[in-house]
């Protein structure tokens, strides 16, 4: 019999080993891979659905893969599998500006429509820091987040229908193309985080907002994460809207010392980096954000206008060029009730003098959501393990303090057996059983988020 | 062998048939509803388990009520059914204003959370009219919406997690506390609006925002709807915020001038209502929803303080009463896309003048979602027709425009025909299988929103 591959169309199979170890995984530091058998280019949903009818027929893996920027392995090669690539199916169906909305194929970048909207005078909000090479159907499988959730909310907000392909080959329509609707069970947002193991997403409706104003920026610095941390609470309560509310704390700070002169006060140990694009006095909020800042012991600076706004924003962004330089690193993902942010930041700071490693804790302060960030040597085994062991104390204390595993980068492999603890039996039974319903073959992208039964230790 | 309600603490049990009358239906005219067999009340999730695990094992149906006040029929009792009250698990357990969350029980009314969290200086949006005597659990069970949707979202929205007990008595939980999260699978939202066919919501963690500012209102009057919609499809790409807007059409104007004097000018046909709580100037807001319903030919009236705000949100109130009062009549739901409004509200019009009823069409134009409601003598057998007639032309023109034939009330008994109408075969085949897969049995709410196949015509 030849090889159920021959029965695709040749313009879409790739079987350069080359290509395909090229194509073998994401981001994550750390996390396994195995061999692909192929890699398919699909232009339409017609052809997802032949390969993945011919997937389950011969029982052959299938791992889709949008831009492989994922922090969770989770669009990573198994052995054997067909790497199931949507980046061809990149077209902007549709940019409504009444109905306000977007219909895309998976394959279309975040700013490619980010700026399409924008230049009509509307706007996608979602913004993960990879919007400028991850794809949407990405951050829809992974329901991605970003800086101005804490306002917005996350992609799967902004998702009103898909058109998915099931494991069989059947083609599913989900949602709808209006504001609200009740009408049957809401099976769009199962598929937003779902990771490409209940089906391949072939089409996205989004819905978007009116342009809003470019938001204003203001930093302030604090003694310490305790003053830092209850200015994000009572910022969040007191009615300001934020459209971004950053936290760094000291080894942040000083890593971006090391890498450039944003003239950080040398005493200051923890920032905030907030915006405000409320209108037409963005500023009012920001000058509220300062006296609620003060009043906790912060110094404050608050821009006037966009560019000095950007300037200001700078000390964020420098964040990830500064730890690229130091070497590799793992970034964690926990997200806590905001009135536990202060022992998440606190918690992480004895992790890493416990396990002697570097970890710099920055990110989403407003939605309780951080990244603390693992520095490890990678040619160095014992660094590794003791970076592993700290990433592995992070997510204890994570659920410790009541919160989550993962805030927004998913389960993909990385996590995929702390996923089992934070479910707990009748959860992870429930999921088994979800993904037994949706995959009964097995051959979404197996491993990942929900392992089945026997991949247990 | 003895009844297996003999196996349930006696006191949540009651088998009067006058009070199993009383409990047989929600608000829904012209809905069938059956004889239960007992009314439970329980008072916690362990009793609640005991029940489903019961029911189970006899294969007794069970019908999940909250305060009965849905339009759908979902909660009307089924032959021989246990009605499962959750009236008596009415305790908020927690209100958190530094997560921001509130966790309760799901017999709590909404206006009850409501006014708590606002004596705290906090603000829960969901409002349904039916706010002051539905219960949240309700409220979640068909993911209720209201007339600040247009700004906040509807109830799932603000669902962060939940407790619930499944068809055989495990108890699930789902969600989480924190602001975001991608752990598994998106549970919350699969038993948001599900209409106790999935489950029974025993406990619910709702996110909760800051008091907003007390919101101030406008009006518009113009000539027909085409104007009156193309101001509200302007308004809402304009980056004005409405925290309301409601739009009424002549039929609705009449009958509030029937019932009445609220001093409507003579040719008006169509009319919105407006309000914005945004701040500093929600002055702003209106000043610019005024300008543009002037460009469109409307007259406005701008409110400059709350007590005259309230004023002029008395059109909109009066139009439940006005209608009331006309005799029996049957609420539709439709949700369009906003450029397909005025197709609505026009083709609505058509279908009263084909039918020879009176439809009034109400609702919240900012999000497409309007009650078409048609009024009917319910003694006369030939106006009962009618009204069923149109009743489902309504539905028609509301798939025929790419809506939906619920934006926010939901399926319940109503409208299972038709959701198998508007989901096609392959989401109807999706969704046969998630109810099988969480009710293998067939006892929660039998016949409710997904029909077993025996069941179809
Ligand atoms: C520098 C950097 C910054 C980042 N910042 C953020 C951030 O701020 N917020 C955030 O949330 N994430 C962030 N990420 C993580 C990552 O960019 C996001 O998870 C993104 O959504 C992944 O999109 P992708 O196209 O690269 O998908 P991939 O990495 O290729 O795939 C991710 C998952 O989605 C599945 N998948 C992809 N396409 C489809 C489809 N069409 N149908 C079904 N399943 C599919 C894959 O199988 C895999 O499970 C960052 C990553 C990097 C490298
Ligand atoms: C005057 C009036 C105005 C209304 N206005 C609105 C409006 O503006 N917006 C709107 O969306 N709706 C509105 N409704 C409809 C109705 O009030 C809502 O659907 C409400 O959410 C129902 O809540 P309830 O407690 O009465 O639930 P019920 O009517 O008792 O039950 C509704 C459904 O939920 C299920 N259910 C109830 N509790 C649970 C539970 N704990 N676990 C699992 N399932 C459960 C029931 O089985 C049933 O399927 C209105 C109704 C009236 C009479």
């Amino acid at each position: 019999m030849s090889s159920p591959l021959a029965r695709l169309p040749a313009e879409i199979v790739t079987t350069d080993p080359d290509v395909l170890e090229s194509h073998a995984r994401d981001n994550a530091p750390l996390c396994a891979h195995g061999t692909a058998a192929a890699l398919l280019r699909p232009t339409s949903t017609a052809q997802v659905a032949a390969v993945l009818e011919l997937a389950s027929r011969h029982a052959i893996p299938v791992v889709p893969q949008g831009a492989r920027s994922g922090l969770a392995g989770a669009a990573n090669a198994v052995d054997g599998c067909w790497l199931l690539s949507l980046e061809r199916m990149n077209a902007v169906l549709e940019v409504d500006p009444v109905d306000r909305i977007a219909v895309v194929q998976p394959g279309v970048l975040n700013a490619r429509l980010s700026r399409a909207v924008a230049e009509r005078g509307m706007f996608y909000p979602p913004d993960p820091s990879s919007w400028e090479f991850s794809t949407l159907g990405g951050n829809v499988a992974t329901n991605a987040g970003g800086l101005c959730c804490v306002k917005y909310g996350v992609t799967a907000d902004f998702v009103r229908g898909l058109e998915v392909v099931l494991a069989d080959g059947r083609v599913l329509r989900t949602g709808r193309r209006t504001a609200k609707g009740v009408a049957g069970y809401d099976l769009t947002r199962l598929f937003c985080g779902s990771e490409g193991t209940l089906g391949v997403i072939t089409e996205i409706t989004l819905a978007l907002r009116p342009a809003a104003r470019e938001p204003l920026t203001a930093i302030a610095f604090f003694p310490g994460t305790a003053a830092a941390c209850a200015t994000v609470t009572a910022c969040m309560a007191s009615g300001v809207v934020p459209s971004m509310l950053e936290l760094m704390d000291r080894p942040s700070m000083d890593i971006v010392r090391g890498y450039r002169d944003l003239g950080f006060p040398p005493d200051a140990g923890a920032m905030l980096i907030v915006q405000s694009d409320s209108g037409p006095p963005a500023s009012a909020d920001l000058a509220r954000f300062a006296e609620i800042a003060q009043s906790h012991g912060g110094e404050t600076v608050v821009a006037d206008d966009p560019s000095e706004s950007r300037l200001l924003l700078e000390a964020r962004r420098s964040v990830g060029p500064a730890t690229e330089l130091l070497g590799a690193y793992l970034s964690d993902d926990v997200c806590v009730p905001l009135g536990r942010l202060v022992d998440l930041v606190d918690g992480v700071e004895k992790i890493a003098a416990e396990h002697s490693v570097l970890i710099t804790c920055t990110g989403h302060a407003g939605d309780g959501n951080m990244h603390p960030t693992v520095v490890f040597d990678p040619r160095d085994a014992t660094q590794v393990h003791r970076a592993e062991r700290a990433f592995d104390a992070v997510m204890e204390l994570g659920l410790a303090l009541g919160g989550t595993i993962t805030g927004e980068h998913g389960i993909g492999l990385l996590k995929a057996a702390w996923l089992e603890k934070e479910l707990g039996p009748v959860s992870l039974a429930v999921h088994r059983d979800m993904k037994a319903l949706f995959d009964p073959a097995g051959i979404l992208n197996p491993g990942k988020v929900v392992r089945s039964r026997a991949a247990r230790p």
